[in-house]
């Protein structure tokens, strides 16, 4: 992964090839990735989306382009005197920074409005293939943790060891940047398991399920942070399983695949934060066969539950697995989906039961 | 507040009264607060929103009330269950486990949407004087804290102590129930700032503010959750006075106004979760006019914030407070509003200062 050193010299590298090709009277340009559509691909070996290799250059001495050229450089600038800094914010920060710069005197702003800065920091991003994270740009967050592990965590100058297994009720909230002066040691657990609603988390917490099975318990709380799929990621580099535990509807599939192969929109930093590895243990069509009272629990599917069923299906890495296009199948002739509190219908702690018969059994979908 | 062993018994006494009404062939009835709009006042003294006298007999004999009685009931016996278990659920999880109690033999479920059962556990938090938590209903969590300051949490039967200085980039997760088998110890923060997003949390985290300042710092990372806002009633409750830092618009004024005065719909726990004590150091529109650079970094307000700033000015318990008025005035007549992410502009740590400027000079809004 990168670090502040080696980002900042990328950096003033890019600044020096600018003003290298304006001093020879060119018109200055940089190449970037290009991250449209039809440059994003299925990679079937690797099991993720990733960018194709179609590049775009960016002109300064172009009508359509100048300004934004202009502001690229502005955000570059930023960066790097964030990262010497060595102080973080978020894109918006970024963005009131460079409105901000050029003050009072100047009519014009360098940008208006954030969706004007957002995709120029993807720009540089893939261009000198940092992750946001790397240029001091932290992303929201969400997610928290619980297992047999430590974080080591440098932070205002001081190494903090905190023990995951010593947070109780609450956990360890997963930051936006698990890569730069961050550690994780003494990793015990056997396995990892996404559980997609924090209620859920809590649950099984209280269980003291994570203990007994040694096991790492992870909530993404909803849909997966940058920070909790990069993490994900790690702990699958360390060899643990990643078993991912989501409603059977629209939301807890997207959940999973977003884990799983990775995002469109984040494809250019697909290999970073995509668990191909990746296996859902449930809630599943097939477990209404399997527990009678299931029956009696579902609710009726929406059309955007529908849609999206048709739609997975039509993904080539999602179509290459037969189980899960029986399983969507069943949903759209059934009109049928299910949530995963359900499973604390008959007592409270037979969920915990549930994920260990599934995993015990191998009984996932891939 | 509540424990374990008095919930358990009120549930009992509870139950008790009306198998006893029940023997005696009387139509059997409890009695709890009315929740309606006309019987939430604001106590001027107190300085929350709380229920008034009037009070609503739920009877068992009575053609609309009949199977809202019978389910009343039914939330009753699973949170005793839940008790005795020592487990806790979500609302949710107790409605699925209420849909599982008949079984498969009979046809009738006892609810069959969530929004059946929710008011109900109101009514029943209200009739017994206990809240949701003290039930072992989880509600959502959110919101982060980091300070001088330790949690002492019992969970699992183990006695953790979790030192609220020592969690690096993270912070501590504030958890759904603040009171039951938790304590906090060794306060040596001398105020609390509560700040509107996660984002600037991570930025003044980063720069040590709540060390230099010996403060405690909390992002309810949005609307704060009833967990948050009993934190801080809590840590007001110790003599900490309790700042809110959060955006001028519409929405960063009604969490503040939420965290002073609590909300309507928890009217009937008001006095658990408000804190009147709280003031407001911003951002505010005088800011515009103190801070030069700001001109340039306002936004347009939209209908939503002019149509709430304009409800607000009609509530009595703002419209008693001048400043506000000229405040929601300001924003009316300029159409102007302001984040409060715009501070890092002139650069990151300007954040910092212009808190502790507001606090040193006590320039805050009641």
């Amino acid at each position: 992964m990168e670090n502040d050193k080696n980002v900042s010299k990328m950096l003033e590298e890019f600044g020096k090839d600018i003003t290298a090709q304006i001093k020879k009277g060119k018109n200055p340009s940089f190449e970037t990735a290009s991250r449209t559509r039809s440059n994003i691909t299925y990679d079937e070996k690797e099991g993720f989306l990733k960018l194709g290799n179609a590049t775009e250059e960016r002109n300064f001495i172009n009508v359509a382009q100048t300004k934004r050229f202009m502001q690229t450089i502005a955000i570059a600038g930023k960066c790097h005197k964030f990262i010497n800094e060595n102080l973080h914010t978020s894109i918006r920060g970024l963005f009131y920074q460079l409105k901000y710069s050029l003050g009072e005197d100047i009519d014009e702003n360098i940008f208006n409005e954030q969706s004007e800065s957002n995709p120029l920091i993807e720009d540089l991003e893939a261009a000198l293939g940092i992750r946001r994270e790397g240029l001091h740009l932290n992303a929201n967050r969400k997610g928290v943790l619980v297992g047999n592990m430590k974080v080591v965590d440098t932070f205002e100058k001081e190494k903090l060891e905190i023990n995951a297994s010593k947070m109780g009720r609450s956990g360890w909230s997963i930051p936006s940047d698990v890569d730069n002066d961050i550690e994780f040691v003494d990793i015990k657990a056997k396995y990892v398991i996404v559980v997609e609603k924090d209620a859920l988390w809590q649950r099984l917490n209280e269980d003291g399920f994570w203990r007994k099975e040694n096991a790492i318990l992870i909530s993404p709380q909803g849909q997966a942070s940058r920070g909790t799929r990069r993490m994900l990621r790690k702990l699958a580099d360390e060899g643990l399983p990643v078993y991912v535990f989501n409603d059977c509807d629209a939301w807890g599939w997207y959940i999973y695949w977003t884990i799983k192969t990775g995002s469109m929109n984040l494809a250019y930093i697909g290999k970073d934060i995509a668990t191909p590895e990746a296996r859902f243990i449930g809630v599943t069509m097939s477990d209404l066969e399997k527990y009678d009272f299931l029956q009696n629990m579902t609710m009726k599917a929406n059309d955007v539950d529908i849609k999206r069923a048709q739609e997975m299906m039509s993904y080539p890495w999602i179509s290459r697995h037969k189980e899960w296009v029986e399983e969507l199948k069943k949903v759209i002739k059934t009109r049928k989906k299910l949530e995963q509190d359900t499973l604390q219908g008959p007592r409270l702690t037979f969920v915990d039961d549930y994920i260990k018969d599934k995993i015990k059994s191998k009984e996932f979908l891939p």
